[in-house]
């Protein structure tokens, strides 16, 4: 850590901030520049707390944190690629994964065509809503154990491996029985709990970034489910909130390069979400695996403009299967397979 | 709903619409202007998702909402004020109440010192964290219920009603022995279940506005607890997540004299985490009653300099005590007292 | 237009309403639903300012725009690609450009070392400031015109067209007699007499969209250039402000591919910008052409750890060689050549 | 500035970064910590670039700059507050000022109403637009030189200083012949160029922050100005561009508190187009006042529902009389006089 003194600032000021260091056996060591004097703190354990502390001393001007709060998901501590293993699919290798299915299970005719039309087309996972947030409590949220009953012979039927949300700890026990991989939602990014039990399942995790998380943010919140001795979590992009509206989100394909830099964990990406409009999820598909992502996940519905949830960005079956070949040639001009 | 359709759709395009309008019992009123026909859809119920499904259509080009999703929170259905009653104290009168107290509970001395402090300077609540959202694993997450007894003990001996957050449904129960008012973070805005639980209870609620929520989010928000039968909600404005990093968040004034506007519901302003510098609270504090807010919530420390979270932004108490016969004054001024 | 009455409005309220229409020839179209009464405006010109002013009148609860505000660059205009013609570089059709060169011209063997460089590699265009608008005064600002003749030379030597941008109205005639292709500023993107005097060229113009520019915005700063008889418009994506701190800016290529749709000019974008890093710059590169984008512009250096402007985030000569192939792979992978 | 190594980083990546400072004659500082080296940069002169170019070195991880980059307007160089003189109305000083008067000078008729309007109600000084910047090329711009000889006229029958918008450079000149402040619109806040010109005049400059300017970079501009030995600069929060749509803009309070710290220069606030509601104005009027601004400069028109630009956020006269002595109320709360 470093602190950075105002202008003018006394050496009575800079000693309070030395013997604060050394309560906590740091040492500080004095950079005295033309303008000011700069303290560059050393030692075993910083405390968490201590950038907080310090910005209240008298003379202190600001502190800024030099090494990232994340320790067990960065690339520095495991420069090599994590892969997850669901089932049979693995996910941050050479080969993308296409994770493809309805917003919200509605039912077993929907989801057992639109299960047979993805892996028909090339999908290696299948995903479906059985618990659904919801902004507002007059809209519907899903089907609840049914659905995830529906999913589990979905599974049966196709082979593909099961994604699902799971939205409060008291339903953790009750999704695992069904799902492959637990699905923690944007608005759940930092609801603590709720990683930490996840964490506790060993099972696979995809994490959603929060709409309005950074980069650091959501590295820490993959941190919560590693801590607990889970390695198996996959990051998923899938959208910020800007300025902008013309689209649902902004995808942000620069938090993907960025992070394969800063993590190990294999990071997927939701167009559907990210763009809230059927209509431009092929090209950010297209662009999702030309950036690098490990995979994508995609809504698909057989009848979008009857689906109960998200119909406005969910590919019909036929737009689906037109998009799995642009992407297997997309993966392979970037040195992937799909 | 209005429906838009594109330049130049045609008549079949625009048949196809009403006719899924007619499967719902609805009616659209065709506007046909000069570059293109819009459709106001009328009747006694639109589903919730008839938005979404009418944007996949050949030829629609948007649809536009015009009613709010809300119905129980807003102003047209309820025009007066709604009072929430914490033991003695009425929140959204004409008195403004000031919350203050410690961003976590470390200890008893520490409390009872702050608890004393800020009730002496005119302090109406004491606030204080048992449970503790933290972006870090690694940091400190509170004293859990040795907290809650403190803060009832605090009680006990100011007579201040007990402002504390619960994080999870399983706390529910648990901190309504307690607390006089359940406060929900900001991270937990959209946690729909948590907001039945504390719906369900009946106490009052200190909703906290979401890092990236709308004005209208979060009015959805307070919906799911209304919605439970529990009018006792109380907004809490406390700064959003905007490009501008000089300031922790910034402080969204306009929501609260726009929000007073759209909602019964008393609204009270954090300007400690609103803008994460201590040094800052006070004259944001004076804004926020200033601008009509119904009080303000203030974090307040013996020795912010050792806190455990949070001390760059909370105040000392003799700045507490500083503040107050200003934010007096200010209240006066703007024909409110304090 | 649309004007939403609020809940409970009287009938002289719509009155007032229909009045004001009724002054410039438009007729009100009502429609009144179970809550409320809207009202569809038809005419032959709807005044730009019709918006705001009902807005005040009595009874409105608010007032939504149905056609875009601009007309030349939309696509419903005119459904077919603008072409853009640069010497014998085609920008908009089939074939990708990609724009390479420093980010400021800083000496003839500097400038003279990329241009060559770049075209080996295989670059289209040749891009560097000769004017540049730093947000302190006290960096380098270019050479002026110095640089505008190095450019000229360089031109010369590869046949490269020369994209250079222009920052006021009293330097275009200066900069049009050396460049082929005037660049437009993000932070110059609503300086409206510049948009016009570049218009007033008939040379083609690169646009590039502000930092907190919406697409609707950009668009409309592109109809300032074309209202001039100008149709030779280059839309280029850049990067917008957001949260995220992590990135110099956020690359939204969303934008991209909505904006395709909304407008027939052609969009290229601006990875060194949009990410602020070198190393990001390849991965969001590939994924431009892989949205849709027509073509890319890099920052290229000899030397980039000693460039006076932009060093972090250009390429160095090597690796924008090695990101060549890539781009060639990636769009023949969509369909396109390079 | 700090420079911070890689974990691992070797003993010659360090010692390229020394030798990269000694070339310009400044020594590094090693701070060896237990994971990470950080190299502290001390020496006369920092060359701006610096940051940059080292962030390109192989083992360098980032850079961090710790002092502002703008001089003369900053409190550290000049602690005392700086008076701006228009006229025979100081700003800066315990008096805060009212700014008032229509968006666009639109007829004789409309100026003069509301000149006396404003002036009868308290207002110090009129504002009005004769050039106006509009994001569509089809709006009205404003009467030019015909509007600027009513501003002057309005000024004679009233003795309220004139503060006007200057477009563009050539301009600046016939402004200068009619106005008595020269204001600098938001889109125009790094428009550097027109900063240098209206830094050579002389004359108070009102500089409105840009819609996603940082409070740094306004600063910066505010420097642009004050470089060319022009001292007499009033900064301008006027909303900034967030997430949030049911406001026009996220009036930033934070900023204003902020930068009364970071400068000696006066700061009033706009809550015309901070809101961009006229119903929002007062509450934020007020809140101004009481944050610590030094004025308010408020849209004010006889007929806002006829107003050719900006009626939504305009007071009429009635409103704006009854908002005065409120002002006066705050102000006094606050310690200050209007």
């Amino acid at each position: 850590m470093i602190v950075v003194m105002q202008a003018g600032s006394s050496e009575a000021m800079i000693d309070a901030v030395l013997e604060r260091l050394g309560e906590y056996q740091l040492q500080g060591h004095l950079v005295r520049g033309a303008e000011r004097t700069v303290i560059g703190v050393v030692g075993a354990a910083i405390p968490p707390t201590l950038k907080e502390e310090l910005e209240h001393f008298v003379g202190v001007k600001e502190t800024l944190r030099i090494t990232q709060p994340y320790k067990l998901v960065s690339r520095e501590l495991r420069p090599t690629d994590t892969l997850v293993q669901v089932r049979d699919v693995t996910v941050g290798g050479n080969r993308c994964v296409v994770i493809a299915g309805p917003c919200s299970v509605e039912s077993e005719a929907q989801l057992m065509a639109t299960a047979h039309a993805v892996r028909e087309a090339g999908a290696t996972m299948l995903r479906g809503g059985a618990f659904k947030p919801r902004s507002s409590p007059y809209t519907f949220r899903g089907l609840g154990e049914e659905g995830l009953k529906l999913l589990a012979q979905a599974r049966d039927a196709t082979g593909l491996p099961i994604v699902t949300e799971v939205m409060t700890m008291n339903d953790v026990a009750l999704v695992t029985r069904y799902a492959d991989v637990l699905q923690i939602g944007a608005r759940n990014m930092q609801n603590y709990q709720l990683l930490e039990e996840v964490g506790r399942t060993g099972m696979p995790v995809l994490l959603k970034r929060g709409l309005a998380a950074t980069i650091e943010e959501w590295l820490l919140s993959a941190e919560y489910v590693v801590a607990q001795g889970n390695p198996n979590v996959i990051l998923c992009e899938r959208g910020i909130r800007t300025f902008e509206t013309a689209t649902r989100n902004t995808l942000d394909l620069n938090a993907v390069a960025l992070a394969k830099r800063r993590t190990h964990l294999p990071i997927i990406v939701d167009p559907s979400h990210g763009t809230g409009k059927w209509y431009l999820v092929p090209p950010l598909a297209l662009a999702s695996i030309a950036t690098g992502a490990d995979g994508i996940i995609i809504e698909v519905h057989p009848d979008p403009d009857r689906a109960k949830s998200d119909g406005g960005q969910s590919l019909n079956h036929a737009n689906f299967a037109a998009l799995m070949p642009k992407l297997v040639a997309v993966a392979s001009a970037v040195g992937r397979v799909l």
